[in-house]
């Protein structure tokens, strides 16, 4: 029979086991600290009806959603588009999910999600098509304190310290903030304004000059100064607590918008600090707009502090409405993602990721074919106790079952021949500490934990 | 703005929070026994090509298939099919994974992957579209030692007892067994007797009258005789180890293969019970052929004794050769599959699961603006400690908070208001005991951390 070639689609990250073990280390940090900021768990379904899923989006995103049909023609095309597709991300369908669920939902609604997310780009390197997002949003019903914006950036910092990635900083604005600045010089309408906000955006990627320019171009024809003025707006950066306060103080209140935003970011900050977030790790930069438009308040950016050119790492901000499509009542959240498949490539690409150990912890060899019941035994007693055990069930020569747990990363080999068994002892190899020694088979247990203990830390 | 209808497609479950919480420790438990196994963590695409995953399925697979098409095109298709489709199954996707990745991995390859598969089927109660299955497979090159094929129950028993839904029992048969007893009676033929298999599967559902007629009727032609033996033999059931080693001892043996079959099934039921599994919790059923075409050897299904109406509940078996359209290696293994979105399904339908609590366990109230930092504060210390702790933002009336705690399902509630503060103590009500207490401030976190783990449990 002719083989098919084994192979996956480009623009999705398959691992190695080591690796996948390292990964979902870094899923249930992730998770554990959304679980202890108090946020609840849910999952949405891959699919959802192409109708729900494009109810706003317009042609670009679109032309990236994969549609779903089956053989089975179960489904229909409603005017030529299939009848379900994949999500792009997990906003809209937590805005479907509020919408739909709203009177069996406590307000204000706190949860997480950790699922992939699928977009049909182009694939080149970096970029993918399927990726986990791992989001937490507040939802308000009617309102939600603006105290919910200076919680995010605390669940962030946990995140972000436990993952043990390196020194990283957040880095806030204030939509109002912006607007409002902008309206002080002269880009009063809104669309005028979006449109500044995308340019004012590129300012990373293209450099002050061209930003300059393009204000100063038919676009908008803003003056000499008036461009210089937001330039220097944009550029606003702060090293500490009390340098932020300082420089947003400074901006005053050029008008009411922009006194709000100067307002709301500064309560922020300051409970920020209460929340207990070190000032080494929060920022403004008030060069943050944030692609999507929904954004109407705070908005985050989390960057590594020795590797600018992986960018953001978990962004989001505040919004005014999240499930206008759907329903008629009146839903603000706060949110962020972590872009979890992208951040484990790029630190992978970066070299922050050390070898992980395996889940398995121990090797129970087969020195002695006839002593499998004790082998068994005693991989019994070791998963009772929660450490994690393989017994090696196909015999063979010890050398060879070495090996195996050498190349697997299994760390510690037991060894029981008739010696041991008669002098009630066990042979442990450390296999990463290079070292051999025997216990007492009474002491093993404890002795195996206070080990693990002692070594296992996060994958960094 | 007219709204769209927020809804999700048929066939698919999405929770409400508390209920994902307990769906998502049933994944936990399933996840942490694989892993005490010592088996490791692999998670594939959801998407592959479609050559790859309809490489060997007829007709009948391929209408259950979920093709996946974006509108970018980027994505051929070949020969009217799309290029890409959704897994139905974690099967396809571990062969291709091993055949993939053959030379980066150590065998024997123990393997588990919890992910969700699609399968296109017409919606109906309690059958899905999407749903989680959680797999483990050993895979052996060239060779696998029977001895696996104790170790898999050994995993099932685990897992099970754990997840504290009543008395179960594994069942296990022998493909070489039945295939040997049959050919003894007169259906010698590979095709004869898979026919032959298969009608004898719908014992419990058609009756042994249907099948004895079945096989006496033209496509068998089994003397009266003969139809009798095989449905005495189908219907052997084992009550406790000696009584299965009696009965498979009693079936002699007729033919080599037969003789291959008992003499294999005895050595793992031995080895079953070296593993320590309880013998009240396996048994032999002669019935058991499962579905697939490509077991070889053991065969597995677990029911629930009390619930023998929602069938198997883990299933699997040996097979010969896991990925023999993909490469040349010979690649034996034995696994089993659980299906979790059905089983947490049929466990509630049955009344089977306990309301779970929630994931947050403490509600730090907002007794007084003022004093936000101090809960604030204590909501720190208690995460650190690794509790899972909400605050109240949004101030609002005391009972207001003590209800919205009540609903969310979180236990305690802490209430700090100016005379707490001033004895250096925190009054806890403690929402499931309808209890409440004052505790010195110091000693808040040990109070608790006690409190919870006396009854934090499995949430059956």
């Amino acid at each position: 029979m002719a083989l098919t070639q084994a192979r996956t689609m480009p623009g999705v990250m398959e691992l190695l086991p080591l690796d996948q073990i390292a990964f979902q280390r870094m899923l249930d940090t992730i998770r554990g600290n959304f679980e202890r900021f108090g946020f609840l768990p849910i999952e949405t379904p891959v699919m959802e009806f192409s109708d729900v899923l494009l109810t706003k989006q317009g042609g670009e995103t679109e032309r990236q959603v994969y549609f779903v049909q089956s053989t089975g023609a179960l489904e229909k095309s409603v005017a030529g588009v299939p009848e379900l597709a994949l999500r792009f991300d997990l906003t809209v369908p937590l805005a479907r999910y509020v919408a739909e669920h709203e009177h069996d939902l406590n307000f204000p609604f706190r949860r997480y999600q950790i699922q992939r997310v699928y977009r049909g780009e182009r694939a080149q390197r970096g970029r993918f098509r399927e990726f986990y997002q791992c989001d937490i949003d507040v939802i308000g019903k009617d309102a939600l304190s603006i105290r919910y914006d200076a919680e995010i950036p605390a669940v962030i910092y946990s995140v972000f310290r436990d993952l043990n990635i390196g020194p990283f900083t957040i880095q806030l604005n204030n939509r109002k903030l912006m607007r409002g600045f902008f309206e002080s010089q002269g880009i009063g309408d809104a669309e005028r304004q979006a449109h500044a906000l995308r340019e004012v955006d590129k300012l990373d990627k293209r450099g002050a000059d061209y930003v300059r320019d393009t204000l100063m171009g038919e676009g908008f024809g803003l003056t000499v100064d008036a461009a210089k003025r937001i330039l220097d707006f944009v550029q606003v950066r702060s090293h500490g607590h009390a340098d932020a306060l300082d420089k947003l103080d400074a901006l005053g209140g050029g008008n009411a918008t922009l006194a709000e935003g100067v307002a709301e970011l500064t309560q922020t900050l300051e409970l920020i600090r209460a929340f207990g977030v070190p000032e080494s790790h929060y920022a403004i930069n008030l060069s943050i707009a944030r692609g999507l438009d929904y954004y109407t308040g705070t908005v985050y950016e989390t960057t590594l502090n020795e590797h600018p050119q992986i960018g953001s790492i978990c962004s989001g901000g505040r919004y005014e409405n999240l499930a206008s499509n759907y329903t008629k009542s009146h839903l603000p959240g706060v949110g962020i993602s972590i872009g979890a498949t992208r951040l484990f490539y790029q630190l992978r690409e970066a070299g922050l990721l050390g070898t992980a150990a395996s889940t398995v912890k121990v090797l129970v060899t087969q020195m002695d074919e006839a002593h499998l019941p004790r082998y068994l035994e005693l991989a019994n007693e070791l998963r009772s106790a929660g450490i994690a055990t393989e017994v090696v069930l196909e015999g063979g020569k010890l050398g060879k079952q070495f090996k195996y747990a050498d190349r697997a990363g299994i760390r510690f080999v037991l060894v029981l021949g008739s010696d041991e068994i008669a002098k009630g002892t066990v042979t442990v190899k450390d296999l990463r500490k290079q070292d051999q020694f025997e216990v007492p088979r009474t002491e093993l247990v404890k002795t195996l934990r206070v080990e693990l203990e002692q070594v296992e830390a996060m994958p960094a």
